[in-house]
């Protein structure tokens, strides 16, 4: 089964093609030009795809979106950052410029899929995506879970602090509010990728904010692991580049607060396959929309 | 098949035999003699179940119990509540009495697996436990999920409140510090039971308890449905008695913190079996243990 994966981002698109059980044949990335509008974008995707595949014959696409999904994952309503990106039937306009069977599902648990698959024996595996805001994916027995409203996995906006900062979403005190790269930004007066290097550097400002986003996914890492005590915990995305300098504080303040017994099975890492894991679990998920579990 | 299960607690046991299909044919209960010890309990136990099967043959027995467990489920390190129940070969003892395959499970993870069979269709669940502590069990796909620590849905000490009171556990501001019968009745001046009825006719202290333990429970349920978005999330236990006095504002405070189009999928209700659920769920996953998946 030769699968394309795709996953679409407010700046570039990422495209591959793989074997079912995730072997990698080619990929690249095309800018997105969003405001050109879904047609010209999803075109080029389609002439991308083919170039990828070249003597391979495509069996099927997944295809990995930033933004609200309606819940049989027909209809994009609205990619975060994307003007003019409304209500678009991203499977049905694939499958036309494709001739195969085709599949939409959130960015977020297409990387949590695609980066599950880069570590053999995770029953439960939990992805943060720590960028503009802070979400997630969570793969159960290999399975993506989405829930009753196909929205699971929303780990940024879990309340840490009812008196805590107003964040984007409305309420007080979410894991985002503290841990997003735009509060990072906003709370050390610099780009985000900038405050780790500074915060080590000893400025004040930048290292109030990283110490403050750490303890926030600490907290918020340890109350999901009260939920669901998975065995991998992968943080990724812009700021988890920053490594073991967020990596280290973030399992320190998860050690105050979880059992030591329980903690032993559970492992907080960095992710192997980077922005790879996106157009990857894009790919295993159109397998999974073929095949049934 | 026909199927042996018992709940096992601080005050009473409970037991009930049942077929695979959790189709009950006998249930009692029988005072637990905590005091005595275990050997003196599972003796009783295995008569009892004994005189419930009556002519039928029993298969299997699964034990739900209170306290922490070996990831194995062989030894029962210590019974909440309960003196000289410090690491008890539980399912051993029973299938030496029984000389049937013998299981044992957390018990609000049993009350979970009862419960969700009382509810049919439903792929995400989730129960609360309310009662001397704030447990849980989560059930998905119709499986127990218990996780890399067999410990998940620990759904008390999920945090909502860093500069909350301190909880049992050590934390601050956990669900159970607020939500468990011990802290409503501390917080009322009276018996968590008697602390419902109060509160309605307008008590302060008591309105001020129940107040603060649905808001608790509002705030953990929401960051939890931030997780999973299951489909119906069951409140049980002694405080769950108080019905709509308690649903209600639950809900309330629930709708105020998950998007609409998501809640719209989501439930949140009574308990249907009471305190059946932990048996017929300790049966029925001696089944599962028996058969497999």
């Amino acid at each position: 089964m030769i699968l394309l994966g795709v996953d679409l981002g407010g700046t570039n698109i990422k495209a591959g093609v793989c074997s079912a059980s995730g072997t990698v044949y080619a990929s690249d990335s095309i800018p997105t030009f969003a405001e050109r509008g879904p047609g010209d974008a999803l075109r080029r995707v389609v002439a991308l795809g083919k170039r990828l595949a070249g003597r391979r014959r495509i069996d099927a696409c997944g295809m990995g979106v930033p933004g609200p999904l309606d819940l049989e994952r027909r209809i994009l309503f609205k990619a975060v950052n994307m003007k003019s990106w409304e209500n678009v039937r991203v499977p049905e306009m694939l499958r036309r410029g494709l001739g195969v069977p085709s599949f939409m599902e959130n960015d977020a648990n297409c990387a949590a899929l695609g980066e599950c698959h880069a570590w053999p024996r995770v029953p439960g595996f939990v992805l943060y995506t720590l960028g503009t805001g802070v979400g997630g994916g969570i793969v159960l027995d290999g399975r993506l879970w989405v829930g009753a409203s196909g929205a699971a996995g929303e780990l940024g906006h879990m309340v840490i602090d009812p008196h805590g900062p107003v964040c984007g979403c409305g309420k007080r005190g979410c894991v985002e509010a503290y841990a997003s790269a735009t509060n990072v930004a906003k709370n050390a007066g610099m780009p985000a990728h900038d405050a780790f290097p500074a915060a080590k550097r000893g400025h004040a400002k930048a290292r109030k904010a990283v110490d403050l986003a750490c303890w926030a996914l600490g907290v918020g890492i340890s109350n999901m692991i009260n939920v669901l005590h998975p065995d991998l915990i992968v943080l990724a995305g812009g700021m988890a580049a920053a490594g073991r300098a967020l990596l280290d504080p973030v399992r320190a303040e998860v050690r105050k607060r979880v059992f030591p017994v329980h903690l032993e099975k559970i492992r907080i890492e960095g992710t192997r396959l980077g922005d790879e894991a996106g157009w990857i679990g894009a790919a295993l998920w159109a397998k999974h929309k073929v095949l049934g579990p």
